[in-house]
C-alpha cells in the first residue's frame, strides 16, 4: 500500500488529498496554513509540520502550488530550507500537479534525474468540482515509467489521464489547451452576440452551431450567454466556475511559452488582452465566461 | 409528386439537383452555362432555356447562386429580365440555398410576401462532398410553414435541417457559424504549432485537447496539422476541402453583418485579416486549414 | 461674387456656413430643422424652405449630411422629391463635405457627370472647433478642375486642402487616415499604460516617445492619459473632442471599404472591435481618447 | 580626462567606441571576438584580454551585449569568472547600453548599489547608422546623479539623451517606444495598402496622412511602401535598416514586460504575432518595414 505525501492543500489540493484517503491510501499532508490540514486530519491524514517531514519516506510525493517559484523552492531548496530532493528516497515518485511554466518543471525534473529520482509534471483541469468528485483530468509530462507508476494515485483523483510527452510536456499541453479554450470562449461569445444583435434566439443559434462546424466545448458544456444552459455560471450571474483571474494567469503562462519558443499566437494573445481588460474593470473574481458581457450592449 | 426547379448548377448545385432526381422528383434545371445542364439532363432532368421557364409552374424553386446581387436580380428582375416572383404561382415555395448577406434575403422574402409567396433562405454547409453524398446541413430562415413545406426537398439533399428563425435568420446563423469556424481553425492552428515548437507530438496534443476544454470541430474532423488525420486536406497538401477564397467570402459576409448590427467581433475580424493575407500570398485556392502554414516555421 | 447653397446645418455645417458669410459670400441655407437656420439667418444667410430651392441658381452647392443614403437621396432624388441634380445649372460646382462611403460618393459623381456637372467629395477633419475657427482640413476627391474651382469656398472654411484623387478618393483617404488615427490612439494608450504599470511617469514617457520612433499625432496633440496635456479631453474627463460614436462610425466606413477592396486591416479591425465594446459599455458620447480607460486598472 | 572601458564591440558597439576615441577619451576595449577589437586598436584603443581587465580602474564602463543573461553574467559573475562589480572602484559609473529586460537591469543596479556603485541602463535607438554618425538616442534609467555623470560619454555618441526614471526605466521606456513603433508600422502599412487597393496614389495618401491626425514617425521618416520615399529601405528591396528579427526580439521584451505588469497590449501583441509569422516565412533579415508585403497583393 502506498504512502503518499501531499503538499499544498488549497481549494484544489484539499479535495484531491481527500480522494486519496477515500481510496485507502496512507496520506501525509503539509500546508503553510495549519487550518488547511485540519479537515484532512479529521479524514485520517497524518499531519506533518514541514514539507520535508511529509515527503521523507513516502512512496509518492504530490505537490499542488501556485507558481513555478514555489515549486522550485520546494523541490530544490532555497538556501535556508532543504529541498525535497535532498530528503526523498531514490525510488520515490514525484508528481507536481501545479499549473506552472514548463521551464520550471523541466528544471526540477532534470535536478531530480541527477539523483535518479523520477519527477512528473501533471497539471490538472476540471476545477474544484472535479477535484471534489475525483473526476479531474491530468496531463502528464515525464518518462513512460513515471507515467506508469503514477497511474494508481492519479486514478484515485481523476478520470482522464493523458501522457503528453517528456518532462514539461504536461505543462505545455495544458497551456496550449487553455489558450485554445480562451479563444473558443471569446469566439463563441462574439458569434452568439452577433446573432442576438440580428434578432436570433441564442439558444437556437447555440443548438445549430453546436452540431455544425462551429461546434466546440463551450457550446457543449459552458455556454457563455445567460439563459441558454441552466446550470452553468452564465445562468448564475457568472458566479462559481473558473475565475477570470485564473484564466489571466494561464494566458500569461501561454504567452510566456510563446515567447520562449518564438511562436506566433495572435488569437491567444488577443484573448489575453481582452481578459486582462476585463479583469481590470473589476471582473477578476467572476467566471471566465463573463467575457460575454464585453460584447453585449450594456448601456446606451 | 413535386416538380422542382433548380437554378444554378455549379459545384454545389449540380450534385444537389442530382439528389433530387435520385429521390424520384421531377426536376427542371437552368444554368447560364449550358454545359452545366448536360449531365443533369442525362440523369433525367428537364432542361430549360431560361430561369423563368424552369420556375413557372414548379411547386418548389431552389436557387444556388454566388452572391446577393445575383439572387436579387433573379427573383426581383433587373429591368431587362422578368424576376421569378412575376412568373411563379402563389403557392410555390421558394428556397434560396446560396450563402449571401441577410439583407438581400430579407428583401427578397419581403417582396415575395407582398404576392403571398413563401420564400426561405436555406444556406448549406458540408461542401461538395456533402452535396454529392446528400449529407448537407441546411440552416433555414423563414416562417414555420415554409420550413415545414421545405422538408421533403431538403431531406433529399441533406441530413441536418435547422430552423434558425424568420427570413434572413438562416444566413445570419450560417455566417455566425462560419465566423466561429474560422476562429476555431486559426486558434487550433496556433495552439498546435506552439506545442510543436515545444517538442510535443501534434497527434498526442490533438488527442488530449480534443477531449478536453479545447475540444472543437477542427480537432474532431479537420485537423490542420499535416499527418495528424489521414484523410483530411492537411494531409493531402491542403488540396480539396473548403477553399481559402470561400472562407474569405464568408468572413466578408460576417463582417458586413457585424457592421450592420454594430457588433464587435475581434476574433472574427482578426481571422478575416489573416485569411485575406493568406489569400493574397497565393493560397486562395488551397483548403482553408492551410492557414496552419502561417504559423509554422517555413524558412530560416 | 459666389452664391453658395449650404445644406445641412448641424454642429459642423452651421459654423462652416457662418464662415462663408464672414468671407463675404452670398449664402443660402437649408436644413430639415428650421431652428438650425435661425442663427445663420441672423448672420445674413438667405433661408430656403427646400433644399432644391437653395440650390437652384447657386454657383456652388455644399452639403454636410450624416450618411451615404442622405447624400444619395438629396442629389439623386428619392421618387417623391426631386434631386439636386435636376435643378442645378450645368456649371454649378457640387461639394459634399459629409463623411460617407466612397461608393455613394462615386455614384453621385457619376450621375452628375452625365449632366456635365462637377461633383467633388470633400470630407473634413478638425471637429467642431475647427469648423468654428475656419481651420478645417478638406480631403478632396474629384477632377483637377473641380478641385481648382472649389478652392475659394474651401479656403473660407479651412486651412489644409488636399487633393486625394478622383471621385471618391477624398472619402477613401479620410477613412484611411481615421482608421490609422484609431490605431495610433489605441497603440499609444496601451504603451503609456504599460509604462505606468512599470512605474514610469506618463508625461516623461510621452515626451520621450514623442520625439522618438513612436512619435505620432496623438502624443503631439491629443495625449489620452489624464494630466499629461492640460487642454485636451483626457484632462477634462474625456468631455468634448471627437465622440467614440463618431469614431465607431468612421471605423465602420473603413471596414466597409476594406470589404469592398478585399483588404486586410488587422489593426483597424481590432481598433473597431475595441471601440464598439467601449461604446457598448456606455462610453459612446465621451471623447475617443477615453479608450485609454480600457487599459487602466479601474477596479480590483 | 575619462578612461572608458567599452565591452561588446558588435555592429553597434564598435562604432560607438570609435566615437569615444574621436572625442579624445582614453578607451579600453574588450570583445569575445578578437577581430572586433582590431579596428578599434588601430584607432587608438587599448585592447584588453578580459572584460575585467578592461574595466578595472576605468572611470566609466559601457557595455553593449545581446541579452539580459549576458549582462547579468558579465556584471555579477557566473561562478567561473568574476563579475565586473568585483573589480571596479566604488566611484566607477556603469552604463549598460544593451536592450534587455528591465528586471535584469534592475537586478544588476541593485547589486551594484550594495557596493555603492552607480549603474544606469541606457538602451539606444538610431541603428548602426546612428551609431556611426554619433547621433544615437539614449533612454536612461538610473539616479539623477548617474544620469548627470553619464552626460559626457553619452553626448560623445548620441544627440538625444533622455532620463526615463530610476533603474530599469530606460529599458521600459525603450520597449514601450518600440512596441508603439511596430504598431505604427503595421497600422500605416495596412492603411496605405487599403488606399492603394482603392486606386489612391500611396505618395499622395502618405502626404495627406502625414500632416493629418494619422501623422506618425513612419510616414515622416520610414514609409513602408516602395517608391514613396527614395532613400528608405522600402525603396531598396527592404535591405538595411532595422531587421525583422530585431523587432521580433524587442516585441518579445515588450510582451515579457506586459506579462510582468499584467498589462493589456492588444495592438503590440498582434504586431508581435504578425512579425513572428513574417520572420517564419523567411523575412527575418529584411528591414522591418517589409511587413508591408503581408498586406500587398502578391499573387493571385
Amino acid at each position: 500500500m502506498s504512502t503518499v505525501a501531499f503538499i499544498g492543500l488549497g481549494n484544489m489540493g484539499g479535495p484531491m488529498a481527500a480522494n486519496l484517503l477515500k481510496a485507502g491510501m496512507t496520506v501525509r499532508v503539509f500546508d503553510l496554513v495549519p487550518e488547511a490540514m485540519q479537515s484532512l486530519a479529521e479524514q485520517g491524514a497524518f499531519v506533518s509540520s514541514t514539507a520535508c517531514g511529509a515527503a521523507a519516506g513516502a512512496n509518492v510525493v504530490i505537490t499542488m502550488l501556485p507558481a513555478g517559484k514555489h515549486v522550485k523552492n520546494l523541490y530544490l531548496g532555497n538556501g535556508t530550507d532543504k529541498g525535497l530532493l535532498e530528503v526523498v528516497a531514490g525510488d520515490t515518485l514525484l508528481i507536481d500537479c501545479s499549473t506552472i511554466d514548463a521551464q520550471s518543471a523541466q528544471l526540477v525534473a532534470a535536478e531530480a534525474a541527477k539523483s535518479g529520482i523520477e519527477f512528473m509534471d501533471a497539471p490538472v483541469s476540471g476545477g474544484t468540482a472535479g477535484a471534489a468528485a475525483g473526476t479531474l483530468t491530468f496531463i502528464c509530462g515525464g518518462s513512460d515509467s513515471a507515467f506508469e507508476r503514477g497511474q494508481p494515485v492519479l486514478k484515485a483523483m481523476g478520470v482522464n489521464i493523458f501522457h503528453a510527452g517528456g518532462p514539461g510536456a504536461g505543462q505545455v499541453a495544458k497551456i496550449c489547451n487553455n489558450m485554445l479554450l480562451s479563444v473558443l470562449m471569446v469566439g463563441t461569445s462574439e458569434a452568439l452576440q452577433m446573432g442576438i444583435d440580428h434578432g436570433l434566439d441564442p439558444k437556437v443559434l447555440s443548438d445549430i452551431m453546436k452540431v455544425s462546424s462551429g461546434g466546440n466545448w463551450t457550446l457543449e458544456k459552458y455556454n457563455p450567454c445567460p439563459g441558454v444552459m441552466e446550470t452553468v455560471p452564465s445562468s448564475k450571474g457568472y458566479q462559481g466556475g473558473f475565475m477570470v483571474d485564473l484564466m489571466v494567469k494561464d494566458l500569461g503562462l501561454s504567452q510566456e511559452a510563446a515567447l520562449l519558443s518564438n511562436s506566433s499566437t495572435p488569437m491567444g494573445a488577443l484573448a489575453r488582452s481582452l481578459y486582462v481588460n476585463h479583469a481590470r474593470q473589476g471582473n477578476g473574481r467572476r467566471d471566465f465566461s463573463s467575457i460575454f458581457e464585453q460584447f453585449a450592449q450594456l448601456k446606451k
